[in-house]
């Protein structure tokens, strides 16, 4: 291929050569810009979590000032929401927005980058990702999808959930239709429940009409936002199964690495922002709307009751160490996780433990 | 002034303007550079706490793809340490970086921002910044001083330091000349102990020479690089008086208004990264080098018995009244941040407590 023809090809042109040529002025730079479409798992502008998306397109196109622009797609809109993964992998969109649990089908590993029933909480985490091997191991599993994942989010620690019924002991789940995502479906169904898969847009009507049981969602803001108080009689429990739920974006492999470097840390950077970004919402707001639920409509707030809350806990492990034995690298990053949030939570329990929840010490 | 002398003056020239003319390819532009100049309270290239400012300014300089560099200096390498807030609010240089207790003497609720004694935990901390009204006073009370603040880090829940004699009763804090600073030391005052004011550099052998009878720094990680353990008969206890510290940088407000909007959101994002990355890295080693202080060194860690830490808890409130008592805005700032801290400890108690603080359910 002759040199002009190549130019041309590789979409530079003259124009932006004889910039470079005739400018003395420092920093005149012939910057490509990138055209980027971004598929999200939930429903377009979805409170909080689409929003996030929004708002994670929004600053690294302010931050790239304009170089990168990401059009964002609602579930359905472009890709169905199950449909982002494979999207990515092969290219059809650039980007996608959503959480890694969903993706338990292509690996079993991918769970353990959401939420693990009993496990680490946000700020533990991030340690892990940030200050430990947890963004390595991440990478590495998705490397195998053609993707390079971040964190992107964190619900905090999330509710067990909405039930007509008072549950008074491990018998009480048994038949038990509810709706329930990742690890925490599979530990129900050890408990005799059934995990029933529906989608944000759809538990609402399903919980209503009768078709499930019970249902978990996110927490008090959220749920408030979704409606499940309009529905009566409902008990509503802190949870166990999503102590902390990372939330994610990725990116198409091969469109990551032709980046400039300085946008790659744009995406990664606006990532991190958005993972702080959105457990402050969640977290300076939940305490208000839980309020608002007991108090405004009447939702009948419990623990679950120890014993029962043990049997989730043992059927937790079990549930993990199965998958762990059943593949090689879910072993290796288990054993990573457990490594690490064992050691991390005898530091709360020396500390943060100490300190914030004597009964007395209350600011 | 004619067209050409502007040109000359506004240094950008004939060059960048043809360079504008001649360029068809999209996004040729001539963006201006900006070398500046970081103070910092720290020894040079400090652990973790210098580190992070070395990093900021790489990743302000990688994100900007070299459109801001930053030097960064040492304390005293350019400024004395306690003279950043002045050299920058003056616009002698364009960005310091710190701690807000460290400027008590400018306003008393700068010390609100760093920490507070039995005040609110790291997670906590940042849903108040980001997702409630922190930053947005701190922003108001920084302006004073022409300057503008970034939450930059975070040290986790300290360590309330190394004593060389076993804490029995508050009778044994009366006398005691210990190394410790903001609002931790006015409390210690109200204890009858006496707060000195040591650099990081000056503690060790303060303390091994017997200037002071203890010492807090900050937590395991850094307290073992900083050799207190190297000192015998050493006592540790687990902290009340910053349960989590928050690091700041800061930018004169000329300096920053002047920047495009791309650049400032960068340096706001960097810190942000910094904030979560910095407590990452304490969080994920923290056990491990407690673990190396009480195995290796011998050190004896023990709890403050439960009246000490009530009296603190009773010492602390009304040093916390008292500085609002005396001026308006710390008073708007302290009753900001001890409703939503009121609000969202409630909402801990519910949840993470109930989950994460059973010992029955370790994972």
């Amino acid at each position: 291929m002759k040199r002009r023809d190549f130019l041309k090809k590789a979409g530079i042109g003259v124009a932006a050569t004889a910039a470079v040529v005739t400018a003395k002025a420092p920093a005149i730079i012939a910057s490509p810009k990138y055209n980027w479409k971004m598929c999200t798992t939930w429903p377009p502008h979805f409170p909080v979590l689409g929003e996030g998306a929004d708002l994670l397109a929004k600053w690294i196109e302010e931050l790239s000032d304009g170089r990168i622009k990401i059009q964002v797609y609602g579930g359905g809109e472009l890709i169905p929401p199950l449909g982002v993964f494979d999207a990515v992998k092969s290219g059809q969109v650039e980007m996608g927005h959503g959480a890694a649990y969903y993706w338990a089908g292509k690996h079993p590993a991918t769970q353990f980058f959401a939420a693990v029933p009993f496990g680490m909480n946000p700020q533990q985490l991030n340690a892990w990702f940030y200050g430990g091997d947890g963004i390595k191991l991440w990478e590495e599993l998705y490397a195998q999808f053609n993707l390079v994942p971040f964190p992107t989010g964190n619900t905090g620690v999330q509710m067990a959930g909405w039930f007509r019924k008072e549950i008074k002991s491990i018998n009480d789940l048994k038949g038990l239709k509810m709706r329930i995502p990742g690890l925490g479906g599979k530990v129900l169904a050890k408990a005799g429940g059934s995990a029933v898969l529906l989608a944000g847009g759809e538990i609402y009507t399903g919980l209503d009409r009768g078709v499930i049981d019970a249902t978990e969602w996110v927490g008090p803001y959220h749920d408030y936002l979704m409606g499940f108080q309009k529905i009566t009689k409902n008990y509503y429990y802190p949870g166990w199964h999503e102590p902390g739920t990372c939330l994610e974006s990725f990116v198409n492999k091969q469109k990551f690495d032709a980046l400039p470097k300085d946008l790659q840390g744009i995406i990664r950077t606006a990532a991190m922002k958005s993972n702080i970004w959105m457990l402050s919402e969640f977290e300076a707001k939940n305490q208000t709307y839980l309020e608002k639920l007991t108090k405004e409509s009447g939702v009948k707030l419990l623990r679950l009751p120890d014993d029962v809350l043990k049997t989730l806990h043992k059927l937790s492990i079990e549930t993990l160490d199965e998958i762990a034995a059943a593949d090689p690298f879910s072993k290796k990053v288990l054993d990573n996780y457990r490594a690490f949030h064992k050691n991390i939570q005898k530091w709360y329990k020396t500390t943060e433990d100490a300190l914030y929840y004597s009964e007395s010490l209350q600011f």
